[in-house]
């Protein structure tokens, strides 16, 4: 099955490129909701599934035995921009924890917002893990190893019991499979398990209600959103649309990006999760896709769903600020 | 038509994004040697027609009136990396033209390489003009203003006397019409037109020919894609896949990248011109197109070809170095 074109790119009046992509929203019970394209083909959540993979933080009594509140918990599912709020606050955790930052072992690379790196420089630094994007996640994984006296050492390996710990929460989050044939390994070095987008999106669901998952997952879960939800600037960081978008939606939605153009996320008020996937891994049209299949979703809001529509139709300026472009949505997806 | 995925990009055992594509190979009597995909529909060339656009410059006698050699005439048809040595050169060239670089209209931005952005930042500088990825084709544009004693001003214009050069110069080799209806604005802020992969293509072998063009643009075109041949640094930058590919090749095979995917360029032994399109944009992927397209082109040539098959099949590590995935050419491609 050949998925749809769902965003175009245009320049003047033509067409300049395409991108397909797939989209699964579904409740907590399976049922779905919104289908375009095949969404029973195994994607990596990557990135994505973040606020899945810091249920071992919360549920484990790591956040609250460390003392962290929203924002830390936001961070432990963050792809931050590695500005110096973010790189401040992993060390912060790190010193609350009693932890080196040279336990991390998510590697090291210049900040993804230009201005962040670009400010390093000015300063004659270097980046450090501190400002890898994964850093926050892996403030959790390691907080979380701290206080359960686990040697933290390979803790971004298979067969790490904190790795297990959080396969085992993506596999009941997700109810799919996490095997060793569907592994890849992710930029921070972590596992990544290639599943169904229709199961990331039914996890997603579950996540915000609570609906399949044992009380004290449900509890952690609700906490996590919740906690995205309202430090969306520690979940990605400045311009970025991430944050955009869940500022807009101030609490009603929560969404995440993920490496190779995939999003998951939820609405809790609708009880539904949401998977998306740009097939050629093109970040720039799975915001357009997942702004426009929120905006679709949120169509009662009139106000809401015109907010999502604008994340939703970017235009694009040349190097003299002249209009050039935009980005759409096609039929498909509108 | 739906064109072909032509590139997966893998993850562990996985098929991560998949990338679709269509590829021309032509004569410069319009014989079509390879087509995949749909090679009629227009496609925007951006900067991989930039040798073509350099003609007035040469053919003007701009070039030699200011005494400029090969280094000068492939930086007119450049997309660099705004590394020092690019900066510098186009510097160069206002100087000896009798220009300020404040006549550029091309816009600034940070360099395309990293480390030439970074390098600027440690050194409390800001980018300029200069910088710009097409400072190259822009100091041909205004030198050639300046040679003619055109008022330079306003030379990015569709109706300004350069860029009606510019349009003849490609109309006249593509053979396909350059209007208004199929005109969009470049990132450099010059007109761009969309015309069909096929024409791109045989105006490309006829630049690496002559055949079909008067001989002082045949003369002109010749000197054009041997300059960049032959000052590959110049035309792109340190690490960047037209650079190594050209070196690789040896005065063999001359290609150009353009945004949005794009690829032209010429095989001179072969009389045979090339235009590739992604049709997602993403240029990772029509890197793979074209250096896989090159091999098969050039098979039998073994040593040359296994070199090309090389820059077909990258190797994707992530921030600790590990190995994580691949791009790979499709069957379509092989």
């Amino acid at each position: 099955m050949t998925n749809p074109v769902l965003v175009e790119v245009t320049r003047g009046n033509i067409v300049e490129s395409t991108h397909r992509g797939s989209v699964a929203v579904v409740d907590a019970d399976g049922g779905v909701v919104l289908e375009i394209g095949d969404i029973d083909r195994p994607v990596f959540p990557r990135s994505a599934v973040k606020a899945i993979q810091a249920l071992p933080f919360v549920e484990s009594g790591a956040a609250d035995a460390f003392g962290f509140g929203v924002r830390e918990i936001a961070f432990a599912g963050a792809s931050h921009s590695g500005e110096p709020k973010h790189a401040a606050l992993a060390a912060a955790m790190f010193d609350r924890a009693g932890l080196s930052p040279g336990a991390l072992e998510c590697g090291a690379h210049w900040p993804t917002r230009q201005e962040a790196a670009l400010d390093l420089a000015r300063h004659g630094q270097m980046p450090m893990a501190l400002h890898n994007n994964c850093s926050g996640k892996h403030s959790g994984f390691l907080c979380t190893c701290q206080h359960l006296r686990l040697d933290y050492k390979g803790y971004v390996k298979r067969e790490h019991p904190l790795q297990q710990m959080v396969r085992e929460a993506m596999e009941s989050v997700t109810g799919a499979v996490h095997g060793i044939d569907n592994c890849g390994t992710d930029g921070c070095s972590i596992p990544t398990y290639a599943v169904p987008q229709r199961a990331l999106a039914q996890g997603f669901a579950k996540m915000a209600t609570g609906v399949g998952l044992a009380p004290k997952r449900a509890e952690a879960a609700k906490r996590i959103l919740e906690a995205c939800m309202a430090e969306p600037y520690y979940v990605a960081g400045t311009d970025k649309l991430d944050t955009r978008l869940m500022q807009a939606a101030n609490g009603r939605i929560m969404i995440k990006t993920g490496a190779e153009a995939v999003y998951c996320g939820a609405i809790p008020e609708l009880g539904l999760g949401i998977a998306i996937k740009c097939d050629d891994g093109a970040v720039r049209a799975s915001e357009v896709m997942v702004a426009a299949a929120l905006a679709k979703l949120m169509e009662k809001d009139e106000e809401l769903a015109a907010k999502l529509r604008e994340f939703a139709h970017p235009v694009m300026h040349n190097w003299n600020g002249i209009e050039v472009g935009t980005l759409r949505p096609t039929q498909a997806l509108a």
